[in-house]
């Protein structure tokens, strides 16, 4: 093209779609909203879902999440050249030999958890030619589930991959055309890494929040102060309305950062709370506004 | 009016106003909406401004909030017949002798605090007569300051009265009338109750949005951390966000509350913490339930 020349529209051409059949285990939020996203962009050819709750089967049928849906994972996998899991992080890692087992040759497997580290390790063990890709899109919604699921959830949201030495290049390749195709902005991460980073900057702050909603019931008298949720507690804790079993599984299969993390925060509340006890106003003025330009910052970043 | 048949609007009638010259002592987002919201509904005829921050001045009369502005408390309130005091709370007490030396005889005098028992107090002390009603608007946003003050602010929001035992009852009833005129939910409630009630649903979520950004400040790396603050953390420090001067006076005031709500806090993720550590999936996921259920209960209180 000539510089200065406005680049016409490509003509739309029959591209072949990246996979042909993808099963998605587990239509929750996540899964289900790929599902959706990756058949509106021709990425995939028929969605196949996989899930052990009847609600949840119906809801993804009756909203077009998937093409077809399966209540167990054999038979949901003989056809399929990718199959990702959307599960809890502990039932990835437990589903992951049966997957291997049942997987076609050349098939990809990917999955969306939150945790890093264990899976990847637990992928390589049952994938050992490296055709498992751990991800984890940094998407979500104050509620879960597939009545929520939403083809645009992974617009500009960053996809993170954390390949492994045994990891195939082609395969992060193909894993990564999936997340772009559908909006996300792939990054390259360390497994451990990852784990270590999101302890602070997700699995704390849901552990902070759902501790602040356990202590204010422990305090409270007679539904008053919940009544009164809006004077910020209900913001502070709109993630404690997050699944219990997804957060159960994640703080103990990031248990070493998780309590590494929650330990900073303990001192960061001593450092507040002496500044408090002693009055010390400019100091705990200056840690605010410190808490304060950071929480700004971070708005500009991606 | 005869049953079934419709209401026809109210004939717009010359109703006199409920004050006449309302002076707001601090035009941030909850002073200025109180100006603006009020010359709206005609309940004040002229709003006297009073800031000491010349850019608080300067937005306060360009977005209309005020009628005039001053920067000095004299001078404001000769011809006030309610004085609403909206700077932090610790400047509320350090005004309010001189409020009461400077003010007319009969005028009123309220405030927005959210701390209200040593408020109410010192209330008390300037103004024996019972001239002064201590309140406290249960409105906000992320971001403070005159630019975001909205006269819809107050619609639906409890407003909280801490009258005392001196406080005389038609001042309370002319400071309910004006909140009920902007559109807030008049309540009634005792001043020690107030602040121990604050303590838990607005004050320690605070003081935990606030260690939150501390913390992971602490742990950064080359920004790595902010950078993927979408994963949770952004969402839990919004009210991070807040005027630290505000906040800091707040906890001060408002000490031996908060650090008992705090302590409360600290028995919360201690119990989290060991079911984490000693991996007692069960009893941890019985505890994230617990404090979703709550969380979801509280979306259905005003």
């Amino acid at each position: 093209m000539t510089a200065g020349t406005p680049a016409s529209p490509p003509a739309p051409v029959a591209r072949p779609s990246l996979f042909r059949r993808m099963t998605v285990v587990g239509v929750g939020l996540i899964g289900g909203s790929l599902g959706l996203a990756a058949k509106r962009a021709g990425l995939v050819e028929r969605v196949i879902g996989v899930s052990r709750s009847r609600g949840n089967r119906e809801t993804a049928l009756r909203r077009g999440l998937v093409d077809e849906i399966r209540d167990e994972l054999e038979g949901g996998l003989e056809e399929a050249d990718l199959v990702v899991l959307a599960t809890p992080v502990a039932t990835i890692v437990d589903l992951l030999p049966e997957v291997a087992r049942c997987l076609r040759p050349g098939a990809l497997v990917t999955d969306v958890g939150s945790v890093k580290a264990p899976i990847a390790a637990a992928g390589d063990a049952a994938l050992p030619d490296g055709r498992f890709v751990a991800g984890h899109p940094i998407a979500g919604k104050e509620h879960s589930g597939p009545e929520v699921a939403d083809p645009d959830l992974f617009v500009g949201a960053p996809c993170i991959l954390t390949a492994t030495a045994r990891t195939r290049p082609e395969a992060v390749e193909r894993i990564a055309a999936l997340w772009r195709g559908v909006g996300g902005v792939v990054l390259p991460l360390e497994a451990a890494w990852h784990d270590d980073l999101f302890a602070s900057v997700s699995h704390l702050p849901h552990l902070a929040a759902f501790a602040l909603m356990d202590a204010v019931l422990t305090m409270e008298q007679d539904g008053h102060r919940l009544r009164f949720a809006g004077g910020g507690l209900r913001d502070f804790t709109r993630v404690a309305a997050s699944d219990p079993v997804m957060w159960r599984d994640i703080f103990l299969m990031n248990r070493d950062m998780v309590l590494k993390s929650l330990a900073e925060y303990r001192v960061a509340l001593d450092r507040l709370e002496r500044a408090i006890r002693e009055g010390r106003g400019d100091h705990l003025a200056s840690l605010l506004a410190r808490a304060r330009t950071a929480r700004k910052e971070s708005n500009h970043r991606p």
